[in-house]
C-alpha cells in the first residue's frame, strides 16, 4: 500500500467493517482534534450519525444509508420474500427520517429497495448478497465520478505546473472533499489524483478559506488536504482578495449543490464572492460538479432557492459567549448563486464543459 | 437631553468624570455582553487599559492618553515647573511604553508634552489647568473631524433615500465607529449625523460584516448601532456579494489606516474585496479617511507594509477547542490595501475627494 492508499484507508468517510456486519465511518463531529472510526451496527447508531453530522455530505451520506441497507438487511431472521420485505421497508422509513432534506439519502435508499423488489424471486439469503453488492456499487459508482472530475481537473494543474514553472497554488472553499464522498472528493478531486499521479505534497498548494459560519474548510478541508501531506494553508474568507493579489492562486476548485441549464451554480455561501475576486485577478475559476447535480429543470439561478439558516450559527456556535450585538438581526444563507459568466468551466465526470454551458450541458447529456 | 445625545453619553468611548479625578472608559473586552464603564484614576490603570485592547482605536488611545496625562499631571505634588516637568515626563514615557505600535499614542502624548513646555512660565497650578483644556482640545478636535465626514456622508445618504424612496442599506466593514474614536467614528459618522438631523433608527439598516478574525464589526460595530436604535444587521464576511446581489447595499462605507497618495488604501483585512464586490455589482464604495491619515510620502499601495499576525488568532482565539487542522499553516494577515480604482470617493474633514486622487489630495492641502 503506497502513501495515498494509506491515507485513504486512515480517512476514508465511509467502508463496510472487515466481518462486514457494520458501517464504518470517521466521526467528523471529532475532527480535527480526534481521528475517530466508530462501528455502526444498529438502526439507531447509524441514523444517529446521519442526525448527528457525523457523515456528512450528500455522496457520503448515500453510501452510507446504502451500506446500512445491506447491513442491517443482513441481519434480518426472516427467509421468506414478504416479512423479509416488511422488515426492510420499516428500516428504509427509518433511516429517511434521519435527515429529512438530504436528497442523496432517500436516492440511495430507493435504489437499494428497487434492488431488492427486483430480486424477488431469489432466495432471501441470495438477495442478501446481492444488496450488498448494490452498495458496493453505488460506492464505486462515486469513486468513479470523483476519479474522472479529479483527471479533468489534474491536466489544469500540469498545465499551471509546465507554464509558470512552479507548484500550482489553488484555493478551494468549504468542504467538497474525501470526508463528503466516497473517496476523492469533487474539488479536491484534482489534487488528490495529483498525488496518484506522483506528485509530492509540496508540488502543489492549497489555500482554504476557513468558511464561516460552520468552518468546513478549516476543520475538514485543511484537515484532509495536510493529513494527505498537501502543503496546506487556511485563511478567513476575507483574506482571499489578498491572497489572490499577491500571486499565490493560479486556480480555484470548488464543489457544488446544483447548477442550472444556463450554468448558474448553488454552492456553499460565499462561493460568488471568491468567483468575483477571481474573476478581478483574471484567476481561473472552476465549478467541480457530478452530473447527477445539473439541474436542466431550472433554467436559471434565479429559479434556485436559498435556504436561510438560524444566526445563532454566526454569533454562537463555536464560542464560548454570545459574540454578536444582541440588538442586531443576523443575515445567515447557507448558499449563494455564483454566475455562469464569472464560471471558467464546470468539471464533469463526463468532461470539462465550457462556456456555453447550455449547448455543452445539451451535449454532455445527448 | 435627545436620545441621541443620551446614546453617546451612555456608549462613549472615553470621558473626563465629573470630578475631573479619573478618565472613564468603556471596557470594551466586555463588549457586547456587559457595557461597564470604568473609571482610570492611576497610571497603572490608564497603561493596563490601553495594553489589554480596553479602549482601542487610534483616536480613542489618544483621547485617553491625553485626558490620562491631565489628570495625572493634576495629582503631581510639585509647585516648581522643573520636578513638576520630571514627573510629568516619567509618567509620559511610562504611559507610552503600553502599546508601542499606537502612533496616535505617542502623537497624543507628545502634544501634551509642548502644550507643557510652551507654558513653563506660568505658575504650575495654571499649568495643570491649561493640560485639561489641550487634552478636550484633542477630543473636541477629533469630534470635529468625524463631524464633518459625517456630514459629507450623509448627504450621500439622503441622495440615495431621494433617488430610491427607501432607506439606505449601507455596508461596513470591521469597527470605525464611536468606540474607535472621540464620537461619531469615522465610517459610522453619517449614520450617527443622520440621526442628529432627525433620521429614525428604521430610516436607514446597516449591514455589518462581521469581520474576522477579530470580529469588531460583529462585536463592536453591530452593538454601538443597534445601542443607537439603528436598524442593525450581522453577516459573515463571505455573505457581502449575496446582500449585494439581492439590492439590499446601496452604498459602503469603510474607515482606514492610511492612503497613498494615489488613493490605494490600507484598511483592516478584507476591505479590498469588499470593494471588488462592489464595483462588481455597481455599489459606490466610500473611504472614510481623517486627513492626517493620507500619507503623501507614500507613493502607492506598494509602499505600506502589510502586518502578519499569529495564525492562533483565526484558529483557537474565541473557541473552546482548536478548530484548525493542526497540520495546516495559517495566513493572517491585519490589512489590505485597496485599490483606488476600485474606490468611489475619499470622505474627508475637510471635504469629498473623487479621483483622480493625487490632484484632489493636492488641492486639499494646498
Amino acid at each position: 500500500m503506497n502513501k495515498t492508499e494509506e491515507f485513504f484507508e486512515k480517512i476514508i468517510t465511509v467502508k463496510l467493517s472487515p466481518d462486514k456486519k457494520a458501517v464504518n465511518i470517521i466521526d467528523q463531529t471529532c475532527l480535527p482534534s480526534e481521528i475517530r472510526r466508530i462501528d455502526l451496527h444498529t438502526k439507531e447508531e447509524i441514523w444517529d450519525a446521519i442526525k448527528k453530522l457525523k457523515v456528512r455530505g450528500a455522496p457520503a451520506i448515500g453510501v452510507t444509508a446504502a451500506y446500512g441497507m445491506a447491513v442491517l438487511s443482513a441481519g434480518i431472521g426472516k427467509e421468506d420474500y414478504d416479512p423479509f420485505y416488511k422488515e426492510f421497508m420499516e428500516i428504509k422509513d427509518y433511516l429517511a427520517s434521519s435527515r429529512p432534506t438530504a436528497v442523496n439519502l432517500f436516492w440511495a435508499l430507493d435504489r437499494m429497495e428497487r434492488c431488492l423488489v427486483s430480486n424477488k424471486d431469489k432466495a432471501v439469503s441470495e438477495i442478501k448478497e446481492i444488496l450488498y453488492r448494490e452498495a458496493e456499487d453505488i460506492r464505486e459508482e462515486d469513486v468513479n465520478i470523483s476519479r474522472n472530475i479529479g483527471e479533468t481537473g489534474f491536466r489544469l494543474l500540469e498545465d499551471i505546473r509546465e507554464k509558470t514553472g512552479r507548484a500550482p497554488g489553488i484555493l478551494t472553499h468549504c468542504n467538497a472533499g474525501t470526508l463528503a464522498t466516497a473517496k476523492y472528493g469533487t474539488a479536491t478531486a484534482p489534487m488528490y489524483i495529483a498525488l496518484e499521479h506522483g506528485w509530492k505534497g509540496n508540488d502543489l498548494h492549497v489555500y482554504c478559506d476557513e468558511t464561516r459560519p460552520l468552518l468546513q474548510g478549516g476543520r475538514l478541508t485543511a484537515f484532509e488536504l495536510s493529513e494527505a501531506g498537501i502543503d496546506t494553508t487556511i485563511q478567513c474568507d476575507n483574506m482571499a482578495s489578498l491572497l489572490m493579489k499577491s500571486g499565490k492562486i493560479d486556480i480555484v476548485f470548488v464543489g457544488c449543490d446544483r447548477v442550472a441549464a444556463n450554468g448558474d451554480s448553488a454552492n456553499k455561501i460565499g462561493t460568488s464572492g471568491v468567483a468575483i475576486l477571481a474573476k478581478h485577478y483574471n484567476i481561473p475559476f472552476y465549478v467541480c460538479a457530478p452530473s447527477s447535480t445539473i439541474d436542466m429543470k431550472t433554467e436559471t439561478g434565479e429559479g434556485i432557492p436559498i435556504e436561510m439558516r438560524e444566526g445563532s450559527e454566526v454569533t454562537e456556535m463555536w464560542y464560548e459567549k454570545p459574540l454578536g450585538a444582541p440588538g442586531a438581526d443576523v443575515f445567515n444563507p447557507a448558499f449563494d448563486v455564483t454566475d455562469h459568466e464569472l464560471i471558467t468551466g464546470i468539471i464533469t465526470e463526463k468532461g470539462l464543459v465550457s462556456p456555453s454551458y447550455k449547448e455543452g450541458f445539451k451535449k454532455l447529456f445527448s
